[in-house]
């Protein structure tokens, strides 16, 4: 009986989805409690990051121990690094009635669909392909090759548009964030969802 | 290639149903353009209801026929009088982009899930059954025993609540509508509808 929701959210490199999650974290305007899955990886820390609150760095020996005991929600490996949500963390979430976000691509989104009845997936797309290899390019981060990977890579990922429930164009990041509120809100509304919370009323109108 | 959606609201009788679609109606804030199914009847006129407005008013032996030709996308016997939805009234709306509320019970929902793929329904509860009670009696317009017997209806009604996609609790008129933009705006956002308005950037993605 738990009012929490799983969501997916998607998006080709470039699209501004890491801007929308930390804005949706940070302004918490919307009621509910909305966490973002933090994802076991084995691949390197990068100067700034903390273990526990950007990823859990683990080993490769550690993270195939864990496949081995089916301890992921879903795991991938990109550029040579395996990343994994821990099936654990979200139910410990979900059964606190805290809504998750996993920031996962549509290869794990694939796996979460087949284990989770109950989730609810988003892609995010830029507004036009000039854009997006403007935000691709402005980055800076990383290295040419990085980027021309990242640029055939999001091309794959947007080809996965369709599997999702929702799509959101993000051409202002305020009307995109506008539009996943919303979408946070209507699945609070869900009956399933709803009848977690007036159970107690719906029983007494169906015996009176 | 519509971006008109389709939606059931369905609730016992004196939840608000109709105060609700009302006002959703008439303060249209939101952008879309949304009508409000008018159905064909057998039931006599009552005082200040307007054929075409209220109800297309026709005889049962017209009813009967149309049922033949397989126009309603739904249609019920309800106290003796039937009412029925037209098919091609709906196909009209939805070709425009119109967003259509069809307001039904769940029997009529159930038949016009059967025949529509893509259908939101909301099912619309009481804050309490005293409140239910209440409004019923305020009503006025009715006898005694029509009370009583939209009293059982109501009952039958509810029980068929879990049918639905959403589900409203209408304690407050002004959170209802809130909920119900809400449910209006994010099914706007669901990936089919977006890739209707989207599809020619969606397509430039993609070939990219």
């Amino acid at each position: 009986m738990t009012t929490g929701n799983l969501f997916i959210i998607s998006a080709p490199s470039g699209t501004g989805k890491s801007l929308l999650l930390q804005l949706l974290l940070k302004n918490n305007i919307l009621k509910f409690n909305i966490k973002l899955s933090i994802s076991y990886t084995t691949r390197m820390k990068r100067i700034g990051e903390i273990n526990g609150k950007d990823y859990y760095f683990i080993s490769k020996k550690k993270f195939k121990k864990m496949i081995i005991n089916n301890e992921f929600l879903e795991y991938a490996k990109v550029f040579g690094n395996y990343y994994g949500t821990s099936k654990k963390n979200i139910d410990n979430f979900l059964k606190n009635n805290i809504d998750v976000f996993l920031n996962i691509d549509w290869q794990g989104a694939m796996q979460v669909r087949k284990k989770k009845t109950q989730v609810c997936s988003i892609f995010i797309l830029p507004p036009s392909i000039n854009e997006l290899h403007r935000r691709l390019y402005i980055r800076g981060k990383d290295h040419i090759d990085i980027i021309n990977q990242r640029m055939l890579q999001s091309k794959k990922e947007i080809y996965h548009f369709h599997e999702y429930d929702y799509l959101i164009i993000n051409n202002h990041i305020h009307d995109a964030i506008f539009d996943l509120k919303n979408i946070i809100y209507a699945e609070h509304l869900k009956t399933k969802i709803q009848f977690n919370i007036y159970n107690k009323l719906i029983k007494k109108l169906l015996k009176e």
